[in-house]
């Protein structure tokens, strides 16, 4: 599938991504160099904006006013950016989007720091728009975000995960800022609770059907050839949707592989393409994706009975559920 | 010096410490096991909890609302316990208070993301108590915290480090948080602009006197004796008041002795015992000090002039200038 949602989404909002960009820009600054030129690094490192384009999206669709959602546009953008900071320090990664990671360039101290600094920033934007409701979603969603990624951490190898934990920390730690980028925009358009329930669940079940689709794009082969890595989960061991989906169905001889190369950290030449292998052999992407779909549709129903005040943002919005399971494949 | 004004202000708001510490108990909570394990081990490690009683006090000072105070005390602790996880992975530290830190317990990982939930959960704190004012305040300080933190990371080893500079990392690092404390006191107070900038000026020349004598303290001698590491930021290559001071006055022989251990790395046994010798030979502790009190008196004479709604609460306040230059020695 092409990226026509974003496409349409962007060339829509064009106006409003530059603002939201110059937001960026302008509040990324600091006395300290090494703040604006770590987090231009990462910024400016060529990912979709999906988030910001989110809330610029719902707000347009609920006829809110723009320049406020500019502002809090580019503090969901300072929290997602802060999260992938700690993330890569957490995971030791190497690359992300086909660069160098900031860890490996600026080390992981400054990573760190400067995930701090934009974290702390994205709260400081929030303080300017002024409104303690948007605040207390945002706070919350933070809070959510870090309890996903601890529990991610404690599940590493951990043989016992389920389905059920696996989709309560992608909920967690991806889904939950999703659903507040959505959430915020019938906040400050003024809509009724009902509205801010339904962006907020939009949101949740769009992230959720986003991660368990990014889960089975790691084990893909067509990653390779776009010069992307594949296999960062398994060396990980992290027990992704691919993963509990073939484990579950595991013959004894599956069922020690797997216990050996994700729970006893014992990863040998060869053992990622076993793993592909066994993945194939139990259909677990195209199955992945298919529990990916599920909670897609429940995304697409929520935004078909939101209004829509800016022409063609709505239908984008619903395509954009579709782009985001169907994506780079 | 005893430390009877923490003992004062801890006895005559005793009460109030008791709600600020459920509150952080409650409040570090989470569905993820790990999460209270870690946070605990950090906050019942017997931290002095100075930040939160200063927020207490100024706030018995102006005849504010304590209720409020307790929130606030909690989010300002919360923020102080993050930074503290953070600081230990960026130093790699080994050991606070005598125990041996989070990150080595726990791991880097989990005292990154513990933190960025405890930090979270302070903003969320913030949004409890209702005020925007506040919510300016906290976020502003966070910012500038990580800003210094920054700073102090890209000036480690670096020979051209002065005074100025030095005074502006530690104004950042530590005395932000300090003068954050205090300035929510007057605000939910309601007291005007002028006591505002009054509590938070008392609260950034307190932390900067702080700092310096925190600086002294890494290489005073009586440190071993109670069973403190010695010498820390001089392993780090942290060019701090008494290695700035000693610096300044340096024959050519001590400098390259300063120039091979703190800036080129290369560190030999004897190598400390050498910098303990130089410091001394320039009394670079006691005058350390000298500048501490400096700044400390500007707080004194900040704090005299404040009310007090809270019978020997002021007194104590400005004994805790005292304190806070002249502990543990």
């Amino acid at each position: 599938m092409s990226n026509a949602p974003i496409k349409t989404l962007s060339e829509a909002l064009n106006v409003d991504m530059d603002a939201v960009n110059d937001c960026i820009r302008a509040r990324m600054q600091s006395d300290v160099p090494l703040i604006p030129k770590l987090a231009d690094y990462l910024i400016s490192s060529g990912g979709k904006r999906i988030r910001p384009l989110m809330t610029l999206a719902c707000t347009a669709i609920y006829g809110g006013e723009m320049k406020r959602a500019h502002t809090l546009a580019a503090a969901v953008e300072f929290i997602h950016s802060a999260t992938l900071l700690h993330d890569d320090v957490v995971d030791e990664s190497l690359e992300r989007r086909g660069k160098k990671t900031a860890n490996l360039v600026f080390g992981n101290q400054a990573s760190v720091l400067v995930g701090d600094f934009l974290f702390s920033r994205a709260f400081q934007l929030m303080t300017e728009d002024d409104s303690m409701q948007v605040l207390r979603i945002l706070s919350h969603a933070s809070a959510i975000i870090a309890e996903g990624e601890v529990l991610q951490l404690t599940h590493k190898g951990d043989m016992a995960t389920n389905m059920d934990h696996y989709i309560a920390i992608i909920k967690a730690k991806t889904a939950a800022l999703f659903a507040a980028a959505c959430e915020v925009s019938p906040v400050i358009a003024g809509a009724d609770d009902k509205a801010v329930q339904a962006m907020h669940d939009y949101g949740m079940y769009l992230g959720i059907a986003f991660q368990i689709a990014d889960d089975a794009l790691d084990y893909s082969a067509d990653q390779a050839t776009l010069g992307k890595t594949v296999g960062d989960d398994f060396r990980e061991g992290k027990l992704t949707a691919p993963i509990l989906i073939a484990l579950k169905d595991a013959d004894a001889q599956e069922q020690a592989f797997w216990k050996r190369t994700l729970s006893m950290d014992d990863q040998k030449d060869g053992d990622l393409d076993t793993a592909l292998e066994i993945l194939k052999r139990h259909s677990a992407l195209e199955r992945s994706l298919d529990l990916a779909r599920e909670y897609g549709q429940k995304a697409k129903d929520l935004m078909a009975d939101a209004p829509d005040h800016a022409p063609g943002i709505k239908a984008a919005m619903i395509d954009l559920v579709d782009y985001s399971i169907e994506r780079d494949r």
